[in-house]
């Protein structure tokens, strides 16, 4: 299976979800939807739509309700996206420009917001207070993880736990919390949404650490976004956090003196050691663990086939490609 | 009739929305939990919450609802404070430094975020989805004026009629749902929130007059922040609007290259000279025709004292204390 697959599985679905995208993020001012329209264009793999709408599948029928969470879900993630160019600098993104690259980073900051108000804007629009409240539960769980991320930057001593810590918060409590809406609006009880919510957070993890790898691997060609930020940012990923705990004084010290200093000329023999270390397979192991650990708790259902679409779609996302 | 009269009319309810307030801005992070005490202390005069409370008791009992109504519209404007510093790179706000300034741009952007995060948070505690949805829908209208008042700058032919535009949006559209919220939670009929909310609009628009009057005259020791900001960042308001559009085209030209260029030495003579044009006071007065417009269209309420109490609150507004 490849995501192609997953996208035609629940396609007439994920088409209801972008119209209702797209007719929420309209204004009535020239400026400002010319500007919507070109943040539309990083719409991306729509990922937690698909797990919202697969996870709703999987429990009972799709609602309209569903389209409301899934289309929320994409766009406070696309408000992330924004705001974390505006912190990273980033000047690509998906190909294209970044907003800040365009328009600077004080537009940057007021679109993200936009998309956050929109975002709530629109889950209001659901009869019941639940999902609004989860949401918002998460978009604090994230804002921490995104402050906890920026307070360690260059904390060459930051571990494993706390880095695991700080995605869970960042990117995996959106992905999860996509998972258990999903199935709380087919009617699930309370237990299979929260296995659903524990599938989504261990797929969440896998696929930051997965991003996190792909910053230091990547070519920029293949992942359309500008890459070696977090180096740049001196903001430790898995790889880097594995590396370090491995090194001797000296050499620890040689690493931070490369990674703490951008015009440092030893940078690109740190990323050579960094990929003959073993670190990166380290922490590709892991996101496999994470994955087959989301498989395992997967709660039992009776739709076989949205089953296994969910669990081949958590393979997937360890899988190089 | 001055502030603290109001808000002894109130106090007990006032206080009920300060220890909602904080109870809401909580985070089990330490890290989290210091950055949020810091902007816990930018609370500032409350305007908006005591506008959601009289207008509430004008119009029958306050409730829970108003409470929280109150304690969400002011984390919305702190929010919006927030990201107007890192926007126009203040370093000082309400006599202490600003998160930006502490802390930097990228943890003022993930604070203001939260922020905004915990204000729906609170918000969806509400049974009902009305407050949500037009809190939601007031956000949309604040972002997008913000985004035309970027765009704007440095745009010298910005009309009086843009001006107010913008002003209404960014400002102006959150107290006048403040007003809206506090009457349709105590079950005032449409009618009187409408007029409750138009009186909000027409006080808000003279508020923000005033503040852009007070950032050419005022001084940093009396206001608590940095002032002069708006012309060193290109922002046309409303003095220097009406300057210019009496200017010949000289005089013009002139002006405009004083205002583009902060190292330009006749800074000084500019200021001076709108000072004396009689600009201010033009200023002035269409703010205080703004408040008399705005207790004019008051709505008849019952409640006579508290009704005093609202239209001497907006006189407040335009005098100089």
């Amino acid at each position: 299976m490849n995501l192609v697959q997953a996208y035609d599985y629940i396609s007439v679905e994920l088409e209801e979800v972008r119209e209702l995208f797209d007719s929420e993020l309209q204004s009535n001012i020239p400026i400002v939807m010319d500007m919507l329209e070109e943040v539309g264009k990083f719409r991306g793999k729509m990922l937690r739509p698909i797990l919202v709408l697969l996870c709703g599948k999987a429990c009972g029928e799709i609602t309209k309700d569903h389209h409301v969470i899934a289309a929320v879900s994409e766009m406070v993630h696309m408000a992330t996206l924004v705001h974390d160019d505006v912190l990273d600098e980033a000047e690509s993104r998906r190909r294209g420009k970044t907003i800040n690259s365009l328009h600077g980073n004080e537009a940057a900051v007021m679109l993200g917001d936009l998309l956050i108000s929109h975002a709530f804007h629109l889950c209001s629009s659901i009869d019941s207070q639940i999902a609004s409240r989860m949401i918002a539960a998460t978009t604090n769980t994230v804002c921490e993880g995104e402050l906890m991320q920026l307070y360690y930057r260059g904390f060459y001593d930051l571990d494993e736990e706390k880095y695991i810590d700080i995605i869970s918060r960042k990117t995996a409590s959106l992905i999860a919390v996509s998972c258990y809406l999903g199935a709380q609006a087919s009617g699930a009880n309370e237990t299979t949404c929260q296995a659903m919510e524990e599938y989504g957070w261990k797929l969440g993890v896998a696929f930051q650490i997965m991003d996190d790898i792909v910053d230091i691997t990547g070519t920029e060609e293949s992942s359309g976004k500008t890459l070696g930020i977090d180096m740049l940012k001196e903001k430790l990923t898995l790889p880097v956090i594995h590396f370090l705990s491995n090194c001797n004084e000296q050499e620890k010290q040689w690493a931070t003196q490369v990674m703490s200093d951008p015009s440092n000329k030893d940078h690109q023999i740190f990323v050579d050691k960094l990929m003959k270390s073993g670190s990166l397979e380290y922490a590709h192991q892991k996101a496999v663990q994470y994955v087959e650990d989301a498989k395992g708790i997967f709660p039992h259902i009776k739709d076989e086939q949205t089953k296994s679409i969910l669990l081949e779609l958590a393979g997937l996302v360890v899988s190089y490609h």
